[in-house]
């Protein structure tokens, strides 16, 4: 078994609210068939690929309802599961997951070269608020309008196609948290996927932040927790102006040296491809990165006992 | 009480075996008084600031000793204490450590303006091994003379010459561990004071790492921690050939966005400052990583639960 394959990030511009599915979806597929004829193997979409980024609008009823999914796949992207399977190349794709029992998640799946989900993740790290911050033209209401993910950071050893990589996924902005890459990192993660919707303004309200520094933290964060898990990292925005609203580009593939080997350019629909050699997390995993010989598990209670800052008091 | 203050990192150029200590610490008075002119507040020398990087030889006995501060300050040590208290400017330094009861210790203290220390760390990461390594001209022998640091990751509250600002210290490795970095961003620290040795090849006999890769990753990890972290970080080399083994330089201070906004551009002794500002961390705690907001815990469970990795079985 070959353990060099070649993958695909799947950046896409913008969805406008007002875009109807079928478009979406033809544009999905029009990448899919790109990165294929680039000899990708995998495809990586972003995170709720299917629907504008709609957490930043207050919804209710139908309205909401109708950017979720309630099984996946599903009649309405069926054809992308179909094409992807035609040409044997596998996919990650974000999407927001109604269940029958009604609870909502942001999700995103792992689907193999034979069209089956071999992997299933909910976002942990939901940012924004529950209620509409007064006064703001567009909100971050992902706590509104889904649950914290429950299935924790699962890895999963993929098959042949794949190079029998074990690869784990995060949505958006787990991969500012360093947890995240480490429970992956813990389970040996040898390519992490990743798909985003970030603000080109800050998210927060804030006024010290623009494009550019919010490109430069999602690569560095990519960059780096790659290189301290010694794990590939494909990292895929949805970009560009969505109803007025701005999202970050910077789609980007990291080795295990966080270093980018390939980079978009745009703010719009582009496909980046490079060649994934998984047994350059070797050197990492089994030397500097060794975590059996140089983690010290005992000094790191705090990280799972609380969530907050306990600051200390003064010195006298 | 204002809340910005001038920093310097006081890199230091390579110290030999047969340097005397006399000699060595003329060169870091000499860095103190630069900065001090500079008009900085706090200086940060490297890791074992005090010594060659003896862990790279076998010693034992005298040999081995003469490396070590039996307590600190002590009268070879005195003369730098004396020059900063008169100069009204405390640093971080890297030293040996040798208990009255014979434990060694990677260590490092915290001095106030005072000449008081105020916080004292022992390396929790130990690189290398205890047996050296067969063939090769050069070891990595901390895990054989220095025993786990024990003392956790404490972050201190300092007084008005800092700014109030919440410190924390690490030495050299623990600056790759992301561990390090959070249990001090849970206490809320603002800024990070790292001294290192850090090899300019493959330390761990391979060949794929070199000067410019291993800086790289030097500078890479201490952005990306600090900003997870929303903390300033002052990371520090001692760089050059010691008795022809290379270390990196790159020293740096980074904001608590990422960004490096000075940086060394010698192996040799240099100073380099930057005025930090405290409350640029804010935005960053109170927002994006707002831990209390955001965190979630019981994802984590694994990152305490053991050291190793545990692979995937593969999916049928």
């Amino acid at each position: 078994m070959s353990r060099i394959f070649r993958a695909a990030a799947a950046q896409m511009g913008p969805t406008q609210r007002a875009d109807s599915r079928e478009h979406t979806l033809s544009r999905m597929i029009g990448l899919l068939e790109q990165a294929a004829a680039q000899g990708a193997k995998l495809v990586v979409f972003p995170e709720l690929a299917f629907t504008t980024f709609f957490p930043r609008w207050i919804l209710d009823g139908d309205e909401l309802d109708g950017h979720f999914e309630r099984s996946m796949p599903n009649a309405s992207v069926a054809a992308l599961f179909d094409r992807a399977r035609a040409l044997r190349v596998g996919f990650y794709v974000g999407y927001a997951e109604l269940t029958a029992d009604g609870r909502r998640f942001n999700s995103s799946i792992l689907v193999d070269c034979d069209g089956q989900i071999i992997s299933k993740y909910r976002k942990v790290h939901l940012p924004g608020s529950v209620e509409p911050r007064p006064g703001a033209k567009y909100q971050q209401l992902e706590k509104r309008y889904f649950g914290y993910g429950d299935l924790g950071f699962p890895a999963v050893r993929t098959d042949d196609a794949w190079g029998g990589a074990i690869m784990g996924m995060m949505i958006c902005n787990d991969r500012r948290w360093p947890e995240s890459w480490r429970v992956l990192g813990l389970q040996g993660v040898e390519l992490v996927c990743v798909g985003y919707n970030s603000a080109a303004y800050d998210p927060n309200g804030g006024s010290t932040e623009n494009a550019s520094l919010r490109t430069f933290h999602s690569t560095l964060v990519a960059q780096a927790n790659a290189y301290m898990n010694a794990t590939w990292a494909i990292a895929v925005a949805k970009a560009g102006d969505e109803d007025g609203s701005g999202l970050i580009g910077g789609s980007c593939i990291v080795d295990p040296n966080g270093r980018i080997v390939a980079q978009a350019t745009t703010l719009a629909d582009e496909i980046i491809v490079a060649d994934i050699d998984l047994d350059l997390c070797r050197q990492g995993k089994d030397k500097m990165f060794n975590f059996a010989a140089h983690r010290r598990p005992d000094q790191y209670k705090v990280i799972t006992e609380r969530a907050g800052v306990v600051e200390p008091v003064a010195v006298d």
